[in-house]
């Protein structure tokens, strides 16, 4: 097998599942049960904050755990908007914003706010002048992703962060679920109020997710209850992937700037031999992406049955994003770039990980040429 | 070590522990990737929904899977007041409720929702005429929950769903998170719309709970994105601790008449033991409660040293709720029973599950008599 559908998800880290059996065996308790049994989760939990917070350089008070991206999303989104509403009801994002920004924000216009979506040039990057313009007396929230899920486009987070802190009553979201491990980015210094990051992305397990929140931003909870994650996101803690999703976090940061070389060399490597296939177009602009994700388009050839093609020599790749492939909507972000419905439509996701092998190369490009042979043969 | 407070959350089963294992390993793919990868982890998610489904007698479109009964009583409960706030802003439930109810019941008040919180009777039971003349022309919403997580008191949910079947346009919520696999509910039967469990309470793995969700009822997204779960739910599904979740209610429900019988037996040689120590006072009435929570008071003694005291044998109970406990504050269920604030601040409780053994009765006992002793000394 080989898996290149890494923003899709991941395949979780041995250590990483090993961490959630220990836990979910021996330290089930509930955290919030007073005794030994609950107190020794609690304690877990709490080392897993701390980690999680020394990792990214933030305090251990501004990790709120949720159950992944989705959630930590509309979190943010709706618990800003809802808690400053007296503020002002203008949001600025992006036209490139995985679904979970993009429709919360559709529902807070259902419910009276405004929202500009801020467009890409072609190569995916928005305008930082623009954003500025689009700033008005009423903006309460901006929404920006780091790395882009459908092309990788890297949007200039810190510069944003610069801008924005001059405006120190709009809130400032970031989506870094494909950005972190992979592409550096400095909480702090790029003056981010909340930040959302998922398990999942980083061969941690399903089910739990992490919500940087800046000491002194407040959100109205989207999971309200038992007052669990320092009042701000209630239901029982689910230790045990908490646990696991630290262990990974932990174990991707470790040799990290020798791991994102790597991955470069990988991406390099593999835009190379792309290249020389005659009927691949490349999207992912060759500065300012991050070095995990190729977005190509296959000149008009259905990419849906390429994926299916290739997935008879066990080569997992995907069409767009996961969540849009069984859509078949083609790539908003592509779309958005400029680029024709057709090549779109023949849009074609490979993202990488760390696990990763430059041996798998060879083997792939000659699956993907023979797929593209038999596609051609087929519809010609 | 004698665990008894499993309505804080369940010691998993062996079997959902392998089955979360080997899906996490095995069958990582995201469900919406269109590879056979995702496929598999597609089909295995269906084939849960299914499975739940006919556990439930219900239909596998009617299932949305959640993170847990924290988030399906938020999605319950703000999705439907949002969904239909044009048909009326009122919305009527309980003194007694969850805080994952109460608490979005009171962010509704704060977006200018009306709530009536209906009182309960000595037994913890609401009074359904009072529920009935509390509904109005602009009721779109009643939530009751089914068995009280703190006393064990049972709601009488069916002729609730009667008297709300005269009123189609009011939607019935029932939290069930308690009640499921402990005490039977018929959702058709109940005339319930919308109806929450969570796993992690039955022996299942934490990062998977239940909405049902009847046919014809919309409810506005609470976590809103790539249009997973029906477009009820985004977020890449959490398939492991689904399908996990899945064998749990599957193995709880396998000779389910015999296992209550047998609950209930434990429990009743639990209140004879219990009766017979002059300083406790029982709070859990005797009809209408479930076979696996008791409640009593201690005669004034502090109910969180008491907790500690039994800690040291290794007998884990606890003070109200868990996620109460650590508040200090007095159970709410108590309090609005009418007990008086020191016998709801001695309060103790005790919750059973099928894997509690008649042995293990004269030990705790034993020690509860000796964690009274000791608590009597320090405080006389
Ligand atoms: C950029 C981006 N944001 C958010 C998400 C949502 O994360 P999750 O699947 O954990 O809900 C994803 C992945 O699906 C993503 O790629
Ligand atoms: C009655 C009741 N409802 C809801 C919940 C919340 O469930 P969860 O812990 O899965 O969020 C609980 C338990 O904490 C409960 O006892």
């Amino acid at each position: 097998m080989i898996y290149l559908d890494n923003s899709a998800t991941t395949k979780p880290f041995p250590e990483a599942i090993d961490s959630f059996m220990t836990v979910a065996t021996k330290y089930f308790g509930n955290p919030s049960s007073l005794h030994e049994l609950g107190m020794k989760a609690e304690r877990l939990l709490e080392q897993s904050r701390e980690q999680t917070a020394f990792l990214l350089g933030v305090k251990p008070n501004e990790i709120i755990f949720t159950s992944g991206g989705t959630e930590a999303n509309n979190f943010a989104i709706k618990g800003a908007a809802i808690q400053y509403r007296q503020r002002g009801n203008h949001i600025i994002t992006t036209m490139i914003e995985h679904p979970s920004v993009a429709e919360p924000c559709r529902q807070l216009e259902q419910m009276g706010f405004e929202v500009t979506y801020l467009p890409v040039n072609e190569k995916g990057i928005i305008d930082i002048d623009e954003l500025a313009r689009a700033i008005r007396e009423e903006t309460i929230l901006v929404s920006v992703m780091h790395v882009n899920n459908e092309v990788g486009a890297i949007q200039p987070i810190e510069q944003i962060g610069q801008l924005l802190k001059q405006h120190p009553k709009i809130v400032f979201h970031v989506d870094h679920v494909q950005g972190v491990t992979k592409v550096p980015l400095d909480l702090k210094k790029a003056h981010i109020d909340l930040c959302t990051m998922s398990a999942h992305k980083f061969h941690g397990l399903r089910g739990a997710g992490i919500l940087y929140l800046r000491n002194g931003i407040r959100l109205s909870p989207l999971l309200a209850g038992g007052g669990q994650e320092l009042q701000m996101r209630s239901g029982t803690e689910n230790v045990a992937a908490i646990v696991a999703m630290t262990k990974a976090l932990r174990l991707s940061f470790a040799a990290f700037e020798q791991k994102a070389a790597y991955l470069f060399a990988l991406k390099e490597r593999w835009i190379q031999e792309l290249a020389k296939i005659a009927d691949i177009q490349l999207n992912t602009p060759a500065e300012h992406s991050a070095p995990h994700i190729i977005n190509f388009s296959l000149n008009g050839l259905k990419s849906e049955v390429f994926v299916h093609e290739l997935e008879k020599q066990h080569i997992f790749v995907s069409t767009t994003s996961a969540c849009s492939s069984k859509k078949r909507t083609p790539s908003k972000t592509l779309m958005a770039m400029g680029v024709d419905q057709q090549k779109a439509e023949s849009a074609v996701r490979i993202s990488l990980s760390y696990e990763n092998k430059l041996e798998e190369i060879p083997v792939a490009i000659h699956a993907i040429q023979h797929a593209i042979q038999k596609l051609k043969e087929v519809t010609r």
